[in-house]
């Protein structure tokens, strides 16, 4: 479909410049090797320091996902989802570790599925090569993580605990890691998957990461239905407010926070080019805010707080994909659209199709991590040689495959997500009964309260 | 005036090292080359990767001015001073994307405002020079974002939220870059600032970021007012308590956090200095802790959190100037001396002065500032040759230049500062009506209220 | 006791390699100095950077810990306890500085207590030795911080503030840095201690750090004794739940963030072991949360936050013993066996024995930390050979080595924690009056409330 690829990223890189150096090393004198190992090692040691403080940040977003996602919902149901956030990452990451992390980057089967690495197997900790790869399975487990917590805030305050245990383990350990394998497949395993064979162009994840977190949030949003009192008899949508909108403000902080390691981390290389992401990150959520906070004064009359966080993380999705090829200006474009695209967004999916995406999941990660991932065609700049150059783009080619990648992806994500959430309704059931849903979670479900002590109004 | 400088920040020195170790290269055989690149590129990158680690750091420092900010006032106002925060980091770093650190960092007019790299114009990334420009931007950026978010607690709780975003802007893009410019011009520039070449000493910025936003966040209080009720008839001063102590405490502990990025990483430069920093940075917030508790106690009778509180950010920014010259004991002696100012500072400015300033940002960051930048003069340890020795000094000559830096850089923000709010307040008013401060700013501001479903006096 | 060492953390490795790397140098032509010097510096300047940023990190665990033990306490005593942590980084900051990194670290009086480096006396700043001092220290210090602050979650509701500042400043002052002392003692000073030599292994400090301040928590928690209303007059014991479940999960997460420096920070090195640590310190947590979720659904049949949240933190200090020798799959294991005992251990203490411990630090750093640094004997892996072996062990040598360390820790921390807090209470007291105890120790210990304007019930 495309015969030239975008700039990619290049996380082996460092081991095959050692393995070049010391090829040249060989045919020095003897003690030249003495002398240059440390070299060496310095740039192989930065890359592993640099990919482990970005996962250490990536890990962290998960604190951010809990703070925005308890604050934009009720305080009966906040320690609910906070344990929902707990469980993503600890049984998720078990599973990725025991078999996701395989089937994602393992040696491919047609570029379909990765088939090697179960439990890290076979990896030999003491050499260079396995120190590497340790390393890169942290920093892809953090990811797998961040995934499957975006559905916890599509089905929040109505599901089972139960059924989303189930859930969050199929996300890390099946759904994310196939349709991953076929974007990133190759970056570990010796052959890769089949969009990016095509050229697919997803640096960080727009797609890959944040846009399957939200379509399985979708099918959930779907399967479960919408709250108690969300829609009235009419079909008029009722507005829920949050309860504690500054823990979600925090959040957004946190998420931020972390997407310095998220993007500019992708790299997996301690090089000059991380500044220049930290660059097109910064702007893009900064552009994607003021984009939220006009589009929603112009539309509400004031300059909404939700959605103006949720304009910054929209930024931040959508510069997800071309952080690394984007200049800055085209970054401060893509991030403004996409405030304004979320807003529109929430309100069509709230109003018109009447899903009832409690956190605005959906609209942030999936609507705006597509929105992003085209962009791509549209922006992109090879070899990024100027600043304030905007247009370059990859032409009609690669339009043309974004479009694929990010259809084959909803595809994928959206229908076996659709029949997870289905399956485990006809098992275990998805859903709280009404009494529960109206005592709230926390007591019903876990026997406790997120604010002993608290007056809070009963109707709440 | 003074003709003798203070060790100072070198930020560019990597790349200076790199073109000398290149000159020495080139006389080298051509194997030398090849053999040599990597080891510089070592460096270079982990120069590049601290001061990248270091912004980010930096820049989650926002998060804890929204929470100290927002902790320290009431609950009816958390949304609106949450949204300033974030409007500080969005519109603030656009506008120093577009023109504040072409006017901070370009090439200089006569030492008083820069003019060269609007929107970062002319940098190629594809450069080492370039690769550097930009993460050295990023680093800068989230400085200018921490002086603006200053001025947001020193208004708080009666400002108009549309008055703030041009207040914002000017602080960012205008006010911050051009003192700025003055005192550190030249770490980008062909030539620097007119502070700067007479041997102003602020390594980090007590007077660059911290006091700016504080004489600007003087400005406004003035301007604007005091809240209603703050003031009685009589003219006693009544406490506005906060309304989440744990929240602003959380604050503190991020700012505390960042502050780590923000003082050893304004070396730039990945060397043996950066642990030394910390450990001053370290040592003077704790001291300032532990002044403002022991003085609180004294004063009041009971160990003040609030007072404590900012007692250890009254440490973090005193050392701020001379966390690279100070040695350990001296940092002690210089945050001690904070923690007892800023208690003074916020009753004298509070019942004296009754300028209403809710979340004491002007004796913190101002008083603090000024302080801090003016012991560099008498603790000042050339070369930091020991751990406990305490006086050192630049001599008269330094004092005298310490308090010309100072001073200027009072006139200057607290002028156009005075001069910019009091433009908003003809323009377009900078203070909402009695009614709107009464309902809070939440609701008549962001048509939104910030604890749902939460029992609230009403009269907070 | 035992003549074969586990792997052992190589803290001024760096150091000896760059002399080993100069003393080559010097017997080659002169100009390869000038070419080697960056390689070296390179590699020494990213250790440097690595113990920052991780003792960064690790600073950071104050505000998760200050978020836990508020957040599972009440709210009448949340700003009190906030205040004690807030004394623990900044009181024991400066006796760590003063007196209590020489006792640590200090050149050995018979392997029992360090006796030189009193406030860094001697300490060449403008050395590459110097600068590496002052960044162990700053990194140790921040060690000491975190064992002091477990006391104040086992004391939290009803004890003295001006008891627990004396208490604060000899735990970091003096029973930490003892204890330390016999198994750290080595790293920096020219002798180590006597459990070192025996060959006791704690590679980050599940006994060192976390024991130490458990036991010393629990002496507390005996002395003081439990709070009003915890015993029924028939030995009942009452749930006293905290007032703000997300507050304490945003802690946890931050403890979990911080981890990653506490443990892959402890090598001190920027090499390729720092991913290896991290991987098994996460999959520890993940395990020990859903070991602690799964017991508490069996025991009390819902999934307890509190205890799922405890379990994350279980699985972190247990494997902080053994994260460098373990497999992942040995990690997964020992996280998992945490997580249960932790619930076990917090129903026992607060039931059978009847020790009032609010946030369960005893069962958490205490217990978990005796049983992980047990653990050690059973799973290490010399040369971390493989991912997936798990039992490699020390053998009954090394067991018995464990056990020794464990045991004399706990009567070491223990015991002076019992007659410190004894002494304490003879001498100014411990504890608040029956009536303070039940206003809440905010308003009469400290003169304000934390959550103004908040409708609190009257008797929480």
């Amino acid at each position: 479909m495309s015969n030239h690829r975008l700039i990619w990223k290049r996380p082996l890189s460092s081991l095959f410049f050692a393995a070049a150096a010391l090829a040249i090393l060989f045919s020095c004198p003897a003690n030249a090797l003495a002398e240059e190992a440390p070299a060496m090692l310095a740039q192989d040691n930065a890359n592993i320091l640099w990919t482990l403080i970005a996962a250490i940040l990536v890990m962290f977003m998960q604190a951010g996902f809990s703070m925005v996602e308890a604050g934009f919902t009720r305080a009966k149901n906040a320690g609910n989802i906070i344990m929902k956030n707990f469980l993503d990452f600890s049984a998720g990451g078990v599973a990725f570790f025991l078999f996701g992390f395989a089937l994602m980057f393992g040696n491919s089967i047609g570029g379909f599925v990765g088939s090697s690495g179960f439990a890290l197997g076979g990896v030999d900790a003491t050499t260079a090569d396995g120190m590497w790869t340790l390393t890169f399975w942290f920093f892809q487990s953090v990811f797998a993580a961040t995934a499957a917590t975006i559905v916890s805030g599509g089905v929040a305050e109505r599901t089972k605990f139960s059924a989303y245990i189930i859930i969050s383990i199929i996300v890390t350990g099946l759904i994310y890691p196939v349709s991953g394998h076929w974007c990133w497949g190759g970056l570990w395993g010796e052959s890769g998957g089949w969009l990016e064979a095509m050229g697919f162009a997803d640096f960080a994840g727009s797609t890959v990461v944040h846009s399957v977190g939200a379509w399985v949030a979708l099918a959930g949003a779907m399967v479960v239905g919408p709250r108690l009192g969300k829609y009235a008899p009419d079909g008029k949508a009722n507005a829920i407010p949050g309860h504690n909108i500054p823990m979600a403000a925090l959040g957004v902080f946190i998420l931020w926070f972390g997407w310095f390691g998220f993007n500019p981390g992708s790299t997996t290389v301690a090089d000059g080019t991380i500044g220049y992401i930290a660059v097109n990150t910064s702007l893009s959520a900064a552009a994607g805010m003021l984009g939220a906070m006009i589009i929603s004064w112009l539309m509400f009359g004031k300059p909404e707080p939700s959605m103006s966080m949720n304009g910054a993380l929209a930024g931040l999705v959508a510069i997800t994909a071309g952080c690394y090829e984007l200049s800055p200006v085209g970054s401060l474009i893509v991030g403004f659209g996409a405030g304004i695209l979320v807003v529109l967004s929430v309100v069509f999916i709230d109003k018109t199709l009447k899903i009832d995406d409690p956190v605005g999941a959906i609209s942030v990660h999936g609507v705006c991590g597509a929105y992003g991932t085209i962009m791509v065609a549209f922006f992109a700049a090879p070899g990024f040689g100027s600043i304030t150059g905007i247009f370059y783009g990859g032409g009609m080619d690669q339009l043309v495959t974004q479009l694929i990648g990010v259809g084959a992806v909803f595809v994928w994500a959206f229908g076996t997500g659709f029949i997870a959430f289905s399956l485990v309704k006809a098992l275990v059931g998805v859903r709280v009964s009404e009494e529960e849903e109206l005592k709230g979670l926390d007591i019903t479900e876990h026997g406790m309260e997120s604010y002993s002590g608290f007056q809070i109004f009963s109707n709440e």
